[in-house]
């Protein structure tokens, strides 16, 4: 890898001054390590404050050749941070404004570094929240690059369906804006999806226009043990078919469910569990937990619990939200590997059958956790990161449950994205429309600089 | 334009036999006029019947840089099937059969050519159903290529939501399927939002995964007159807040009222009218109506009528079914010229009003029909087409009414695409975002084959 030229270096000084760093300690904050992904340091840290600050480091890192990471706030799990061609990581967490809100069309602009956390926070007063959680506390503008989604997809979707608009850098540092404020439009080519989900490979995300919703007058919470996944996803799928509005349906494992009693010393049946949510008036929310509970009752549920009250839904949820800390716990030091396939939900309890059987030759410990109404779920693989074989049998493992989600019509990642780790995947997945992917990447960023080696493998001759 | 080249004719006709034809009635059905465009036949017409044959015709007319316009229903607006540039219409409307349904995970895949009342009556005994109503019987295929919506997306999202993925043939025939089936994904750039909108600039949809909806256990309506469209809008808005799961919230103006009253002996109060749909339970149709009155009524609402029984439902919704048939009798031997723009719903009253003042400066009669709810509405104007003069004021209204949508960060369409006629509306509303879309039609299509004019001027020195 060449050095980072000098013109390039003072220009970008002269500019963010302290907000430029080559200092080790700050690459090494933005190297992407994590689940079996080494760490890939970028040359520099370019820490921006404005839109204008993103256009001038993109503009000069241009001119140069030099590859940008975009960087927010660092919890991706594919290494979509990482700077395996070295580079600028450009990083837009200090860029958190909320530039508007309007309660009386339901959305928000935000600057992409904003976590969703704090735009909840900053939104509590309004009566409306941002509904997408996929665990982290990750930034808006990371969110929309990975497209993300988790518990909540079911009622109001990930960030597909609830991105409106977007501010976007493009690779040669121009400023565009990929669509309006209005609910719907059906002028020219979508580009605010092509943007959510690129993972940084064709732009840098600036601001973000989000749906908000209502937030809901109750709440109701129930949880339910099933023998196996079955029970639990016939009892999702009859319960949809019914037009309960399902805003969560969860699943652990019986392994998940003994690691939450062990770490937490918890109560629960040792048992596949569903865990369900429902948002709407009291009376809906309570009348919809009773179908719910009659749905699981044909279904083999046993030990159905429900709450309506917020401390006692918590209780209730308490294994679902705690199951990845619950499972680190099952073998201190190793390091989590978690994989993300998504199928149609029919195929849900064959794919997790045969997902189990594979589990059970695994020489370390492994969970299933699962957006079960979606047909997404993740096994946590609990590995020793110094044993080659144990890395070895947790690809394999991946490889082949990968193989199995295709085999179903199902996707290799269900919301974790593409990053370094799942380009193989995608070509096994869409096979030729991924040459269109790069058709398109090579048209909106010829110089290949944007997040280079992400998605799909760099082209020989550039960089 | 150069004559077709008889190889590529004898090539065709050899693959189709008489479902190649270069009669002038043919080429007269698949010429795009209406509104204000002129006919623009194509100099041939391939009925093809399979993805193969797709692929063929598409082969060989790359192989003589022919142009390529695909063709559904031609119910479409803004003349995109019309044939500019001459070449081939490829007429998908035999292609129809529905390849697949799947109770469980509630989605379907149909060929392009099947239409949309054509999937719901198979779907009729399945407990599901399809809720994308543009109002015509449009194909599937050209749905998801013009990005329809219509009535009922406040509560079930137009095709940009219920698309799943696609099947499609490429500009240089290749074949890709744009996405698997799971509910969700972040498996690279979302190319199934890339083809849906796109108008059969990029490729030909051979067939469509798209999601499915439970049929509503029980339907409720309501009417509602207001004394303008302020009361209609914020009772809508306040509604939406409140959680009130609208299925539809459709509007007509005072003079739509009088057109449906006058054409069909109504009794309507003539006066700005809401209308509104709930789906779900009986109990929840019936108290969802019931705050829906309360907020109409705090909104300046006079004469709420509500029903639930199917056909006293109908009844009540009659005027806004044939509000477009009314507005047509309106001028007799007028030809109807619909607007189509979609503003933030805060924005509504105030663009309502500005293009009612607009009107009363019409030379002809127009009337105002919308998609409340989403912001979205039509003013149809009635023009006499043999009329230079009135053109021109309808073209000039219209392009007054896209500058006011588009100040209020509103979009020239919501529904019905550029096609021919908002080319230059569309930069006006995305400005350098239009080049970006141009790159990728440049990179996808670089022959220029695909639906050559549509969306944007093709570039000099191609076809």
């Amino acid at each position: 890898m060449n050095e980072l030229p000098n013109s390039l270096c003072a220009e970008v000084e002269t500019l963010l001054g302290g907000r430029f760093s080559r200092a080790n300690a700050v690459r090494d904050q933005h190297a992407g390590a994590g689940m079996h992904f080494p760490a890939l340091p970028p040359q520099a840290v370019a820490t921006v404050e404005s839109l204008e600050e993103i256009v001038a480091v993109v503009r000069a890192c241009a001119a140069h050749n030099v590859a940008i990471v975009p960087y927010g706030a660092g919890t991706s799990l594919e290494c979509h941070v990482g700077a395996p061609r070295g580079g600028v990581s450009v990083d837009i967490s200090s860029m958190k404004r909320v530039l508007r809100v309007s309660p009386e069309d339901q959305d928000c602009t935000v600057e992409a570094g904003l976590t969703r956390v704090a735009l909840n926070e900053h939104l509590r007063h309004t009566g409306l929240f941002f509904p997408v959680d996929p665990g982290a506390d990750a930034t808006i503008g990371g969110m929309a690059s990975t497209r993300a989604s988790g518990t909540t997809t079911l009622r109001y979707g990930g960030m597909r369906e609830n991105v409106l608009a977007l501010t976007v850098v493009t690779a040669d540092g121009r400023v565009i804006r990929t669509a309006r404020r209005a609910r719907k439009s059906a002028a020219g080519y979508d580009l605010t999806h092509l943007f959510v989900g690129s993972e940084g490979t064709l732009g840098i995300i600036a601001d973000v226009t989000l749906k908000l919703h209502p937030t809901p007058e109750a709440a109701s919470a129930a949880v339910c043990a099933f023998a196996s996944s079955h029970g639990a996803t016939s009892t999702v799928i009859e319960a949809v078919q019914a037009g309960l509005p399902l805003a969560r349906a969860e699943y652990l494992d019986v392994e998940a469910m003994r690691a939450v009693n062990r770490a937490f010393a918890g109560t629960y049946v040792e048992s596949d569990t569903l865990f369900l949510e429902f948002h709407g008036s009291p009376d809906e929310v309570t009348s919809h937990a009773e179908r719910a509970r009659e749905i699981a009752r044909g279904n083999g549920g046993g030990d159905f619990r429900f709450a309506v009250e917020s401390e006692a839904r918590s209780e209730l949820w308490k294994a679902r939200h705690n199951a990845g800390l619950a499972a680190i716990g099952l073998r201190p030091g190793a390091r989590p590997w978690s994989t993300d396939v998504c199928v149609p939900i029919s195929q849900l309890p064959i794919c997790i059958d045969e997902t189990k059987a594979d589990i059970a030759t695994l020489p370390f410990p492994a969970v299933v956790l699962g957006h079960i109404g979606d047909g997404n779920f993740h096994v946590v693989l609990l590995l020793d990161p110094a044993s080659a074989e144990e890395r070895e049998a947790a690809q394999r493992f991946n490889d082949s449950l990968v193989a199995r989600a295709i085999a179903l019509d199902g996707t290799c990642t269900g919301e974790h994205g593409i990053g370094l780790g799942k380009r193989q995947s995608l070509r096994q997945e869409l096979g030729g429309a991924v040459d269109l992917m790069i058709d398109i990447k090579q048209a909106l960023d010829p110089r290949g600089i944007m997040n280079p080696e992400k998605i799909f493998p760099s082209r020989a001759g550039h960089y």
